[in-house]
């Protein structure tokens, strides 16, 4: 393992050199895909990476690859199982999501790279890394595919039970996300309820949404556009949608699983007939494009922010593909210095009370 | 108005009997697409109806449609507007919706249909019709086209803030509409959450999965099948999915979206060159019978549970073809005696604490 990494510290990356920690064990198609979506970014990109999990495995696989000491090799003994539940998972500690947090933890890598099971990465890096100094719970992000830029929706499933001030902390690290990742100067919020009028909710959506109207004016700014509506998920008429693990995840779901469903009718229907499958044979290009944009940009990978290191975790069915783009993600938002964003953002916040801070490490 | 109450009473209705009162003044395309709606409920499946609002406008429209006296009319001064929230809306004493309701409390119909503002159809019908006797609160049932029969999502909105013990009777709810409107003989119970085992979800879940576990045991028997996550809700795994107002709200809405938003990014790809634009010809009729059925039977109508009455609430947008379903199926739930099967199931249950118990009709 320390050898590992003195290969790649004696050969220090040219560019930003940020490093990624991959867990090369993580994900359905691991670690094969993974090392090859490994490969391409370092290739494609010039990323700069480390591939966690059993050495003599990866070395096998990397020299399948062509690609033999290209990507140093970081040894952990165990693995996360797709299957397993967050807090067996985090009671791991030399599985491979937990030595790459040690990475981060000691300077060796600035982000972790996953396509784990959610839940286990979650825990594992929520214990190992520890929330940012301010920062109540970490949120996970995720993506919808609008135009011209994606919206974040987040909490996408961390926290089943959050509280309102917690909302609030969410619309900043979602600002910060979409700033980073997407360029967007000042985004807009926007919370996840029901009806378009203000005071429409649950309780805890009225009260966020009062939150977040008293913070619109506070500094750091948050551009506060009020309600949003599930039919709005993907309509673009905000950055950010806030919004309770359970709710957001909920929503998350069911959009994905109705875009299939809907890409699965329109299959048949287009199938139904001889004059329509003639039709299809015409269309079969732009059909493929359409079902490989809306696949891979809505379920392309999460964020897990507010946490002392960057973590992205890939979908579980993740082919080499996803493990590139996830790990181009990750490079971006490192480079982009989304850890500071969010310090800056969180740190000029009202405090919560101090009932609510959870994690030790609040400073 | 009591000339046309008479005028139907002077024609006994053949067959059940059952009047349905169509709120003729709810709804975008009010009043002239109700009254076509309703008349072609009548010719084509001879169904018993009475139409609430301005009898001037009303006698006019179906002369209009050649249908003079063919539908009796009771008068109403007032409308709900579509814009209007619930506590706006329900009191008012003399708009259509609660004039229905009246004719339902005296006996002089069994269900009412409208396709005015959810939020004030709601609240006008649950003031008005009171909850049944032992229902803590009445719930907005909606249908998803799944295959072979549809799945029944409730609570869809009636109530944001839920208590454990009221997803169990929604479950009982539930039940009873699979039963009468589809024939499911024993219904299939999931309930919506996050992550598959059995202890997942936020706390309001946890609980209500519990209670819905013990209750399968219980009379009447209730086959809960555990945990569904927002990609299945389109897969056909149950025939009653439970869930508080709130999820319920976000997911259906989130789900009509991304089906909408599917098929439009379809439409784009398949007219994006022109030999795609070709294909798309040969297909157009295939396509539009798609965009129809998922349209109807997702967002046909939705179905208010556990009052004194039935009460359809059709689209806001409909057109004739939606009110005459939405009277079909008030016809059905009526025929099929949804009431008294909800009655046996809820008076059978469990009481619930009586600090839970909100309506002032409990008996």
């Amino acid at each position: 393992m320390t050898s590992a990494l003195s290969t790649r510290r004696s050969t220090p990356p040219t560019g930003t050199g940020h490093v990624i920690a991959v867990d090369a064990m993580g994900g359905d198609h691991a670690p094969r895909e993974i090392v090859r979506g490994a490969v391409r970014a370092v290739r494609t990109h010039g990323l700069h990476l480390v591939l966690v999990g059993r050495t003599a495995e990866l070395t096998g696989l990397l020299a399948e690859e062509g690609a033999a000491g290209e990507i140093p090799v970081v040894h952990a003994d165990d693995t996360l199982a797709m299957h397993e539940g967050a807090l067996a998972s985090w009671r791991r500690p030399r599985s491979s999501v937990a030595v790459a947090c040690k990475l981060i933890r000691q300077g060796d890598a600035a982000a972790l790279v996953s396509a784990g099971s959610t839940g286990g990465v979650v825990a594992t890096s929520t214990v190992r890394l520890r929330t940012q100094p301010g920062v109540l719970r970490p949120a996970l992000a995720v993506l919808f595919p609008t135009l011209p830029t994606p919206t974040v929706l987040l909490d996408a499933g961390a926290n089943a039970d959050a509280k309102p001030e917690m909302l609030v902390q969410f619309a900043h690290l979602g600002a910060a996300y979409a700033q980073t990742a997407h360029g967007v100067a000042e985004p807009r919020v926007g919370i996840l309820t029901i009806g378009s009028e203000p005071g429409k909710g649950n309780k805890l959506a009225r009260r966020a949404a009062e939150l977040l109207t008293a913070a619109a004016d506070t500094s750091p700014r948050l551009d506060f556009r009020g309600n949003i509506e599930g039919h709005d998920l993907l309509a673009g008429l905000v950055d950010v949608v806030v919004t309770d693990g359970f709710t957001g995840n909920v929503a998350l779901k069911s959009v994905e699983g109705a875009v299939r469903f809907a890409l699965e009718e329109v299959r048949t229907a287009l199938t139904s007939s001889p004059v329509a499958r003639a039709g299809a044979l015409l269309q079969r290009r732009q059909l493929r494009g359409l079902r490989e944009r809306v696949d891979s940009e809505t379920y392309g990978g999460a964020v897990l922010l507010g946490l002392n290191g960057t973590v992205v975790i890939a979908h579980g069915a993740s082919h080499a593909q996803g493990i590139e783009r996830a790990c181009l993600l990750a490079h971006e938002l490192v480079t982009g210095r989304i850890i500071d964003q969010v310090r800056r953002r969180v740190a000029t916040t009202t405090r919560a009370p101090a009932w609510l801070r959870l994690s030790p490490n609040e400073e």
